[in-house]
């Protein structure tokens, strides 16, 4: 006998398999279950498709009468890209709806619930709620504030260094985490580095995943002198995804122009804070561009500044089973740090994962 | 039906009991065995009392006749402090001996397990091994090499600062942690710190334990030049434990005087390489004197120095969840490190324990 915590877990799982093709939307998934028997799956697979609810109830077909639901978000209860999803479940006579997590959108909360409700559905909610809340975080702080969700990720010795004194990183993380990394830009709308981080490694910044063929993130480059060489490798990428190229008020015209004949490249000006971008501000306007979640990817000019704007909500700090030595290897943040050791940012919920001989440490900071 | 590894497993949780009271000897346990029913348990419980094997017979009584052993390492077949628990194992009439590992001293491996062999003892050797060679860590180097196990204890942020920069470090790791280095310190013979943490921290560096009364080890402290302040709290501890105060050979002979005045406190002149005391020739004195565990605190430049004479064989680093940020804290490592990634020290049998909100990484340097 199964019980809903094992159906919810079918459904989130599911959802998952929506990860990196369904923003700004949730990933969602749900199951129709009859006599304990699964006979309808479903999730909603990329932007512009059909909601979760639709295809597990389509899959499941006039059997779906009399069945129950279960699906990880209150199902919509407005009209969007499609009709509501509340109108589809009273349709095919769902008699019980068991979700996971309300919709965290602060106008909508309890709608699609309540409506079920009041037209004799009966409504269980929060089983695996925790669970769907972390699935989707990105989401939830999207809805809720129109900024993006920053995700810090950086790789380091167990000394905490990034680069030997020389720059050199090759290789600090094993390949283990570099192939998360790249599941990580599958799963992320943007990608955010400095200017240094192009000179240095002329990264490009797409994603390479071996089992399917991956979302490459908008790249953005923080150069406020617009000093990006012209041969680097983002500004010549096959990619899709765009460059946006972050820069302060007074660049050159003409270099701008020489920059933006590349494909999908644009150069976005944007206001200074003490002479570097303001990324609080910047934070806004990448939520008005859609920009859901960022991965900031380094290097430590980057990182000192998104510390301070104190944009980041959560961090993957991988940390390679090796040693540098020495204090003069390149540290994860630049810039003057606080006098006392309870000045220091406290990072919540920490789970540690293991990807070949690399440790990962996932946090929360509170911003 | 229990198994090898079952009471084997009891043997090793017996031996551990020692922990911190049988240096120089090893950790061992033993439980006898009949009908698959423990019926004697001992072990060796500090140094200058009986062995494991000998407890353990004793234990059953005369129901050890006919009756299996289980023991954590070979039984020696020598006349030590104590008669060779291999003539106790032949007068008790055991059948059978199931041992752990064999003993890692060159000049006798083999010889008790053969020696109960050709008296008609059954023998299986190789039972846990693993598990016994890491609980035995520190003997087993120290009786191959006669130099002490030399263990790096370092607690930092996550960005690995080991304090901010006004030197601050109160607190980096949280009392879980902290509560675990005092079991380190108990385990250990000696402890080794810079004459800077003395003068930064002046920390007792006594073993404080919750549920016993641990073993202080034997403090030593880095001091070329012998600046270390009159009215240090290592200088003036109600210890039974020694401080031995590591000097250059130029150090004023009155201030010596001054300074051995205080209990259990001597200066050891070393020599010195390249204007530091020498570490690699100080394991060896340290061995002679029959420090067969070391256990360094840091701080930034004896660890360097550590790092460099190639004497590290374990570390155990505690990342504290939370952000310093800057690059001005105090870091793990001090002094120039070198240009490539590829030249970082390898650490191998990573192994990683949470301690409340801290993550501890252990590991192995090779040396």
């Amino acid at each position: 006998m199964k019980t809903h915590k094992d159906f919810m877990k079918m459904a989130l799982n599911l959802a998952a398999k929506g990860e990196g093709f369904t923003s700004p939307n949730p990933m969602v998934g749900a199951v129709v279950v009859k006599d304990n028997i699964v006979i309808g799956k479903g999730y909603h697979e990329a932007v512009g498709k059909a909601h979760a609810e639709v295809n597990a109830i389509d899959d499941a077909g006039s059997a779906a009468k009399g069945a129950v639901l279960y699906v990880t978000l209150e199902p919509c209860n407005h009209t969007g890209r499609t009709p509501p999803c509340t109108e589809k479940i009273l349709g095919a006579g769902i008699r019980q709806v068991v979700v996971a997590m309300n919709d965290p959108n602060p106008d909508v909360t309890g709608g699609g619930n309540d409506y079920l409700k009041s037209h004799g559905v009966d409504v269980i909610s929060g089983i695996c709620e925790d669970e769907a809340k972390k699935l989707n975080e990105v989401f939830i702080k999207y809805i809720r504030t129109k900024r993006p969700f920053v995700l810090l990720k950086c790789a380091m010795t167990l000394d905490g260094r990034i680069a030997a004194r020389t720059g050199d990183s090759k290789w600090v993380s094993g390949e283990a985490s570099r192939k998360f990394v790249h599941r990580l830009r599958h799963a992320t709308d943007a990608i955010m580095v400095g200017i240094g981080t192009v000179k240095n490694d002329d990264p490009s910044l797409t994603t390479r995943l071996d089992d399917m063929k991956g979302s490459d993130p908008t790249r953005i480059i923080l150069d406020t002198h617009l000093s990006i060489p012209q041969n680097a490798k983002m500004l010549r990428s096959d990619s899709d995804a765009d460059t946006l190229i972050i820069t302060g008020d007074s660049v050159s015209a003409d270099k701008r122009a020489g920059i933006e004949k590349n494909k999908n490249v644009r150069v976005v000006e944007s206001p200074l804070k003490n002479g570097v971008i303001d990324l609080d501000l910047l934070m806004d306007r990448l939520g008005a561009m859609g920009v859901t979640s960022l991965l900031i990817e380094g290097g430590g000019n980057v990182i000192a500044s998104a510390m301070k704007a104190g944009i980041i909500d959560k961090i993957n700090f991988f940390y390679a089973p090796k040693i540098l030595g020495g204090d003069d290897g390149i540290p994860v943040c630049k810039g003057p740090g606080p006098d006392l050791m309870s000045d220091s940012a406290p990072v919540k919920n920490i789970n540690v994962r293991r990807f070949g001989d690399d440790i990962m440490i996932e946090g929360y900071i509170d911003n």
